[in-house]
């Protein structure tokens, strides 16, 4: 939403979403024969509706710093075994569809694959909200077009779709690589994350130096829990009750108090990301060799010395929050994991196989190098 | 967004959407030859971006309480002060427009009327989030139909809808009647209002009271400020800075830790509202005589007594928090600030004398009672 | 599609969309307990995808002048019996619910009433297709709230909507009438009618007449048919046969060479209704009355005789089509065949009764008259 | 329309369409300091307005068939020549435009090109009416990124995206490409192709043999003039009269009339198009070699045969009109007259170079042999 004013909407109706787009899918595959049980259809949309329970405060941006590089899938899962318990073994379906431990495969494919109902609630969610036509792809129209092969449905049967649905496939994947390169993938957004990504990390390198309690103090709670521990564990029930008593609130409350903290680069960083003076993203050809590092860090270096954000002696660790080499990176279409499409005589074959535009040039994986500096900070 | 999940656009988007309506209307107006000068541009988009800058927290639901009963519009005009201050006067026009007090009258219209942009604006904005189509009215088409009489648009001169407009404003007048009643009005947001203003009048129950630390401790601090003052003076400058430092955040973070307050009437109010377990509303035929208030109050203080949160020495003090009779009403059309309709012919007449459906009846005043009590808990 | 470019909508579509929204009217009462046989729903879907099968070329315009003064719905129901009697009598139950002679009424009230899916489908088409935001009514969500009175559905139940579906009947009934004065009934559409049934009243004039063979053997069969007969009596197989035959083409192609034609009034209708070179339409305050009339008729009589349009002698005969006061109406709700709305609490009202607006008021019959004249010629 | 029931907008509506979007265009280049003349303005709207006037009925399917080969600019241009003589030279600068002889190609580049106005407007129109969401691209974005190179737009400067409007640019080459297949392409489209201009042909090989009154007199005059004709001269001042009194009526009325003719052959293919009882479309997965070419003979043949459509004696000259080996072909994006994409630091590239899927994998030209036959009617 830093770029998209209207890019507003929560994970709630993400999730009712993904759960109506399960319900729609369900009913196809009914339609088409293919048997699904009252309990299977109940795990399937409690899965669905569940998928991201594990996600933190700003998602994706901070998954890696709270979790200590755990994926959200870890905490999502641990949560949904809480649920479990709670509800005496309700959701061991539910578990075990969303692991892909379940005898029929396509119920997993359908929680997380290529075409899952997930990637397709999402496209439609965001591209709706930032007013990015791309990304609005016949969702409904693609759904009604997914299949199970063999046509029974027994075991270790796959979800397929059928041929008349290829168009709408490709059109999925195509919207989905140009809404990571036009928002998700958006400078602006890459800017603010390593903002607030720097923020929390200076507090925490202030709780490792155990030098200084304003910045403890200022935190909230919750978040103080995860910025102390480098790893947590979600099998800890402390670490999940933390966890859920955290979210974006807590951020930014805390951020609001960083920003007159006495450490400047604190509060530079609080104050930075909570009006959006964010610094620059530069993409660049290729990765940069030493030479090019060196004259950005020379740059950067010079202006930190010059505002008073660092003296020679801080230079060092200072740096870092303020220059950055990183690359963005998506990939259009997994062959590992293929998109099967079953044409009208029955034979099934991968996508990449039968599309017109082959899936890895017209995807496969786009990597782009690029910098963060601050604003007009660049090599002589 | 207790209702509609997808509703959750922000003010900002809305400011924006706000000025981009004045720009349109300042070019209809300009094309029928009402000329605008630069500076009564930059004035009218300024008041358009700003109007609503004096909104706190959760809008309308906190507005008469952090402010004692002062509207927001005190606050956004002390801001633009304080703006206006900063940049040397630069804000003189955009204040003189937004108090009424320019000589050219059609621009207050614009900034604050009945058909104003801010209200074209949000009406378009929350129909498209909610999806509550009777709400998506044409707005763009009924800026084109805006004009200024005399055409001139000299000293004095009014903002009126050319003919050709009268069925948008008739859809525009009806669609906002009935966002009304099925979005701003809707009983669960009646519900969640009350709970969330119960939670902030109980904690300033226990600050007046002076005899419960742990509410305050647990209070973000800008919103502590507030709390601390019946009726906080908009003129004086830690006031606003106050008030500037003040979101949702704040209010969010402390429900938080109110929940597990050692007052289970706060606690309770908290874990409501955040968990979304709201009380009941009910529409009422008429205001509900001395009877049937008695017979509500005999089964909620019942259930208060039965379930712990009153004792009969705190029953009185805690009934308010629990039981409510309020009422519901909106305005569809205001006849005392007429909308005027210019036919082809030059004859300039006020909307209701014209419309096939005049005006009062399809709107007037419209109030409905209603009581908030505890789901399942009505009289015998 | 005189006024809006893009309104080029067909028939077939409206049937098709008119089928759907009786299949999700039907649904809707399956779920809410009434239930309807396999042979009712088929009954009920032929009934709305055959409604309008006996509209002829260019519907309602030419409908009076092709069918003598019946109504179209005459010539659906002779069709429909011919497919009855082709399908050895199985659309004798759809016949019932179009007439309204089944023992159930609320079919009826699905295929013809206040609102039934016929309306429903046409106004979503047209607001859709002219871009007139006021008619996109919540459709879907308005049939969502549809529900039969008694519950049960047996002989005698009614059609009622659900007191939440209030607000939604409200909107449509605004809608509807608000997308009859700015598109139905909008002057260039009546300029437009007035021109076409022009033409072929003067043909028809010409065959009666039996002096002039080149409008007839310009005529396109089918059409010639019809203007050769007064009053077509859809019981004879071969006026069924003819009407069958008889589509837009044809009245297009006669009136490519009407244009042509040596009588100068009928080249001059066929060619100002083929080229959008419209006659005005003004609307008047109230009917003229004589001397008003008078001064127009020597307006236009004076114009007749200089563009040499009329001689003397021809003038009376001639006057009419290019003079003509008539009236527009439109009745927004009608009284006498209630909709009925079902209260939480089970109460049946009529919608009039309950609704802010008064529905009479938010409508009535409105009548608007007016006068057809040539562009620029009026009273002195 | 034979496939998509709501896809029956008009040819005016895109012109309509396309100079709207010129203007918008033209609008963004003037923000972006090229000077556009008021006379340029004029002429390129014109040229937009204008381009399509040579369109005939039932567009590019009867194209080859009535101007015996020459396409369709061929007659817009000749057109607009009268119009230009009737006008005094006021459209010299338009016919220049038009064709690519003016000194400032981006004009050109404007009408007619891989990005012009037209393929702009009708994809989106198309789209929209189709319900085909892949081909909703965000043009209007699009258009806003338009820019010309250099910046000054003197003589010899051409049309350039800006570097933020690739994605745009690649998404409307994405969503073309997926149109194409799936609407223009579709099967049931490219079989009413095929009966529309068998019933023409069959009643030009009538004409020729010159035996058969009764199809020449079923025939309307404009479109006879056109069968009689096997390569009409556009600079024939009488062809071009015909052709503007030719339409879709004129075909459509032809067509019930032949639906009776004495030829079965005839009779058939004009009642099969009216009726939409079409033929089978069957894709191949490669052209089809003799063998199998004589096996498909094979079982029509018989087929015709046995149904009485032929004679021993006739069943060569009617084979064609049953069965016929084609190709679908498009090209998603052409090398030869790239797309130019501009750099913000001034660069300027071709498309292909920069898109992270290369233009030609992502399109190229794609052919797709296909066979129409009888439904049902294969080789053994």
């Amino acid at each position: 939403n830093l770029v998209f004013p209207g890019a507003e909407h929560t994970r709630f109706g993400h999730a009712l979403g993904t759960m109506a787009l399960m319900q729609e899918a369900l009913d196809t595959l009914e339609e088409t024969e293919t048997p699904i049980s009252p309990d299977e259809r109940t795990a399937a949309l409690a899965a669905a509706l569940l998928h991201d329970i594990g996600h933190g405060p700003f998602s994706h941006t901070l998954e890696g710093l709270l979790l200590g590089g755990q994926r959200h899938e870890a905490m999502s899962r641990a949560l949904m075994r809480d649920l479990d318990d709670r509800h005496g073994g309700a959701l061991a379906l539910t578990l075990a569809l969303f692991d892909g431990a379940y005898e029929r495969p396509f119920f997993h494919a359908l929680v997380s694959g290529q075409l899952d109902v997930d990637r397709l609630d999402y496209l439609r969610r965001d591209a709706f909200h930032t007013g990015v036509v791309e990304g609005e792809v016949g969702v409904a129209r693609l759904i009604r077009t997914l299949a199970v092969e063999p046509p029974a449905g027994g075991v270790g049967s796959r979800l397929v779709v059928e041929s008349k649905g290829r168009y709408a496939v490709e059109a999925f994947l195509v919207a989905r690589r140009l809404m990571y390169w036009q928002v998700y993938l958006h400078r602006t957004v890459l800017a603010g994350d390593h903002v607030l990504r720097g923020a929390l990390l200076r507090v925490r390198e202030h709780l490792a130096g155990g030098s200084r309690r304003a910045s403890r103090d200022a935190c909230s709670a919750p978040l103080l829990f995860f910025l102390d521990r480098a790893r947590p564990d979600v099998d800890d029930p402390e670490v999940r009750r933390a966890f859920c008593a955290l979210d974006d609130a807590d951020v930014l409350v805390s951020l609001k108090r960083w920003r007159d903290d006495r450490d400047p680069v604190l509060a530079d960083l609080a104050g930075r990301f909570l009006d959006r003076r964010l610094p620059a993203v530069t993409w660049l050809d290729a990765d940069p060799p030493a030479d090019e590092r060196a004259a950005w860090t020379d740059a950067v270096s010079a202006h930190l010395l010059a505002s008073g954000l660092a003296t020679p002696a801080t230079l060092d660790a200072t740096l870092p929050y303020y220059l950055a080499f990183d690359r963005a990176a998506n990939t259009a279409y997994a062959r590992r994991s293929p998109i099967l499409i079953r044409h009208s005589d029955g034979r099934v074959r991968e996508f990449h196989e039968v599309a017109d535009a082959p899936a890895e040039s017209n995807g496969g994986q786009v990597t782009r190098p690029y910098v963060v500096h601050p604003k007009g900070i660049t090599p002589a």
